[in-house]
C-alpha cells in the first residue's frame, strides 16, 4: 500500500475498499504512517465524505484496536447517545430512570469541550464519584446493577482516541462519517446491543437543521445495523438551552429536582421520549403506552430517584448530596441576571451562552483545562417566552468579581428579544423508531 | 494566530488574509506549525482553491524565504517555463536560440519526476555539465553571456522546496493555486522580468483540456503581474510526445540535430512561437515579423548552434558532443519497435510511454532514483499519422535484455491505431500575448 495513492484516491472521490481503509488506519495507529498523511486523508474525507462501507470499515478498525465488552444477547443492553447541547443533562435522569425499570445500560461517556458540557464532568462534580472502572468492573456493574457510566479508557477503542486527537488539531472534527465512526465504535465496543440517539438540532447544536441531522442519523443507523446494533433516533430542539441549569454541580442539582418532581417541560419531554425507546428496545415493555406508564410510575413513586442514589453509591460518590445540596460544590455568590428589554424571546444563541460560561470555568476550551464544578448559570426563558425589562431571567453562579459583569453581559446579549409575539417551539422534532 | 482556526476558515471556503497566509506559512517554515497542520491546510486548499490575493501572498512568502536575484530593469530579462510534457526538450533549443539574439535568460530549472523528464537531467547527460552555480555566479553569467540555467538551490525560495516536499507526500500536488505559487516564486526570485509559459494541454500533460489550462494560465498571469512580471502564455498540444526522442542524452542529440537544421515540425512550431514572445518581451524586436525573421536567421546561419556550444562550455560541459555524439552517454543496443497493426494513430498515451521509459531508467519514480542518461526511445509517429503493420515506428535505447521486450510492449500498447482516417492535430492551440 502506498499511502499517498490512497489519499489521492479518496481526494478524487473514489471509494476506498474495506481493506484499504483498514490498512491505512491500522498502519497509522501502529506509527507506520505519519501524522501529516493521516491529517491529509481526514481532510480529503471531510470534503468527499465516505460510503457506508468505508464508515463500517473505519468503525471496525476502531473497535478492533482495543478490548470489546460483550453481554449475552438476551440482556438486550441499551445505551443512549446525545450529539451534544447546552444544558444537556438528559443522561443524568434518563439512565437511572430506565435502569430502575430493569434496562441494562452500559455507557461510555465523554467530557465537555467547547460550548457544550460533558456527562462525566457533571457526574464528577459529585464528591468522590468515580468513572475510571476497567472493563471487567464495568461489565460486572451492568450485570449486577443495570447501569455503569465510565470514561473512555485506553482499553476500549484506543484508535478513536488517537484519531480524534488528530482531527481536533487538523480542522477535521466536523465530518459526518468521521463523527459516525467515532460515536458508533464506542457504542459497539462497550457492548450496547441497542442505542437510543438524542440528535440535537438548532442554533446550540452541531446540526443546524433537520436535513443535516437526518443525514447524520442515516449514517449512525446504517453503521449500527452493520454491527447488529439497533438504533432509534429522536431529533430534539436545541434552540434554547435545556432545562434551567448550565454548569456541572448545578445540573446535578437540577437532575435531582427533576427526579423529585420539578416541572421542567423540555427535559421531561426528551427524557420520556428516549426512555420509551430504551424500555422498548430492552424488551421491558411491548407497547409505547406500557413503557410510558412504567416510566411515569418510576418517576412519581420515587423509584427513579432511589435508583439515582444507588447509582451514585455504586460509582463511589457521596449520595447525601440528594438531600443536602450544600454538599455539592457551590459558589458563595449568586448574581441576578436581569433583562434589559421587554418583549418575546425570538432566539437564543446557546452556543454563545456556552462559551460565556466556559469563561468562568463551567466548561473547557482545551481538553487539559481545569473545570470549576460550582460555576454556571440558571436561565429561565425559552424561545417564545415573554420577558419584561428589569425582570430576573436567571442567576449567575460565579465568585470571581472580575468576570461577573462581563459574563452576564454576554449572556444577555445572547437573547434576541423583540415585541413580535412568537410561537413556542416543539421539543421533539422527529422520531425514527427501530 | 490559532493554526486550526485558519485551517477551518480555509476549509469552509473563507479567504485567508495576506497576513494570515503569511503567518501560517512562515510559522511552518520556522518549524512552529507541525507537518500535519500544513498537510491539512494544503488539502483544504486543494478543495477550496485560493483567491488571487492568497496566491500572491503565498508566492511572496516563498520568495522572501530566501535570496532574490535582481537585474536592472533595462535588461528586460525573460525566462521560459513549461508545465511539462513527454519528450519536452524545447528549453534546450529555445534558450540558446533567444540568447544568441541578445535576450537575457536567467533560468532555474527542475529535474524530472514521474512520466515527464526534466531539463536539468537532460543537460547533465552532457559530460561535466554543471547546474550548481550560486546566485552571484548565476547573475554574472546572465549579465555577461545572456544565459544561465541552474538548479533550485537552498538560497532561492527554500520555502517552496519544503512545502513541495510536503505536497508530494500528502496528495496535494495537483492544485492550480499551489502550482502557481511554486512556479511563480522561482520565476520571480531568479530575476525574470518577463516570462513565456509553454502550457501543455492533452493526454500527456497535467492539463487534459484547454479550459483547465486557461484557468491555470489566468492564475500564472495574475500572480506574475502582481509582482510586476509580464507573462505570455502559449497553449501547446501534448497529445503526442514532442519530437522523436524521449530520454536524456538522446534528447540532447535531437536538440543539436534541430539546431543543425533537422525537420521537426512540432518542435519547430513551439520553439518559434515561444522565441517570438521572448524576443518581443526583451524588446529585441518591435513586431512579431521582425522577431521571427531574427529567429529564422539565427537558426539557418548556425548562430543558435554556436551559442549552444558556448552555453555548454560556460556551464563546464564538454561541447565536443556537438560534433561527436559518441561522447554522449549511449546504449550499446538499439532495438527496433515495430507496429503490430496498420491504420492511423488515433491517440497516443504519452503518459504511459513516459512511465514505460521510467522503467528503463530514463526517468524517476522518486526524487532519489538514479537515472540512466543513455536510455530512452525514439518514436516517429504522431496522432493522425498512417502506420503499417510491421513498420519500424521507433527505436528503444536500452541495454538490459530483461526489460527490452516488456518496455517495447508497453510502448506499442500506448498507441491507439484504427483504420479511421483522422485529422492531424494543431500544435499551437492558443496564445495569450502580454
Amino acid at each position: 500500500m502506498n499511502p499517498v495513492e490512497l489519499i489521492i484516491k479518496k481526494r478524487d472521490g473514489i471509494e476506498l475498499s474495506r481493506e484499504e481503509m483498514s490498512l491505512f488506519v491500522k498502519a497509522y495507529i501502529d506509527g507506520k504512517i505519519p501524522d501529516y498523511q493521516m491529517s491529509a486523508l481526514l481532510m480529503a474525507i471531510f470534503f468527499q465524505g465516505m460510503e457506508t462501507d468505508e464508515i463500517v470499515s473505519l468503525t471496525d478498525v476502531y473497535i478492533n484496536s482495543g478490548a470489546k465488552v460483550t453481554f449475552p444477547q438476551e440482556m438486550n443492553t441499551v445505551d443512549k447517545h446525545s450529539t451534544g447541547g447546552v444544558g444537556d443533562k438528559i443522561t443524568l435522569m434518563l439512565a437511572p430512570l430506565v435502569a430502575s425499570l430493569g434496562v441494562k445500560v452500559p455507557m461510555i461517556s465523554g467530557r465537555g469541550l467547547g460550548h457544550t458540557g460533558g456527562t462525566l464532568d457533571k457526574l464528577e462534580s459529585i464528591p468522590n464519584f468515580r468513572t475510571d472502572f476497567n472493563s471487567s468492573e464495568f461489565k460486572k456493574m451492568v450485570n449486577e446493577s443495570n447501569l455503569c457510566i465510565i470514561q473512555q479508557s485506553k482499553e476500549l477503542v484506543p484508535a478513536d482516541k488517537i484519531i480524534y486527537a488528530m482531527r481536533d488539531v487538523s480542522g477535521t472534527v466536523e465530518s459526518y462519517p468521521l463523527i459516525t465512526a467515532s460515536i458508533m465504535s464506542k457504542k459497539i465496543a462497550e457492548g450496547a446491543q441497542n442505542l437510543a440517539v438524542d440528535l440535537k438540532v438548532g442554533s446550540g447544536a452541531f446540526m443546524k437543521n433537520l436535513d443535516n441531522a437526518r443525514e447524520l442519523a442515516k449514517y449512525l443507523k446504517l453503521t449500527g445495523e452493520a454491527f447488529g446494533q439497533k438504533v432509534a433516533i429522536t431529533f430534539t430542539n436545541m434552540n434554547s438551552p435545556l432545562g434551567h441549569a448550565i454548569g456541572n454541580a448545578i445540573e446535578i442539582k437540577e437532575t435531582i429536582e427533576y427526579l423529585k418532581g420539578a416541572n421542567l417541560p423540555d427535559i421531561d419531554a426528551i427524557t420520556k421520549a428516549l426512555a420509551v425507546n430504551m424500555v422498548l428496545m430492552s424488551k421491558g415493555a411491548s407497547t409505547k403506552e406500557e413503557a410510558l406508564a412504567m416510566i411515569e410510575d418510576s418517576l412519581s413513586s420515587g423509584k427513579a430517584l432511589d435508583y439515582f442514589r444507588k447509582f451514585i453509591e455504586m460509582q463511589g460518590g457521596d449520595s447525601r448530596i440528594i438531600d443536602d445540596y450544600d454538599l455539592l460544590p457551590h459558589t458563595r455568590k449568586i448574581t441576578e441576571i436581569k433583562s434589559k428589554r421587554s418583549g418575546f424571546v425570538q432566539a437564543i444563541d446557546s452556543k454563545s451562552i456556552g462559551y460565556a460560561l466556559v469563561g468562568i470555568g463551567a466548561g473547557r476550551k482545551k481538553l487539559e483545562d481545569q473545570l470549576n464544578y460550582a460555576t454556571g448559570a440558571e436561565l429561565f426563558k425559552k424561545v417564545g417566552d415573554e420577558v419584561q425589562a428589569g425582570e430576573v431571567i436567571g442567576y449567575l453562579h460565579c465568585d470571581d468579581d472580575s468576570l461577573i459583569d462581563l459574563t452576564i453581559k454576554r449572556i444577555i446579549e445572547s437573547y434576541l428579544i423583540s415585541t413580535d409575539k412568537i410561537e413556542k417551539e416543539e421539543i421533539i422534532l422527529d422520531q425514527w423508531e427501530i
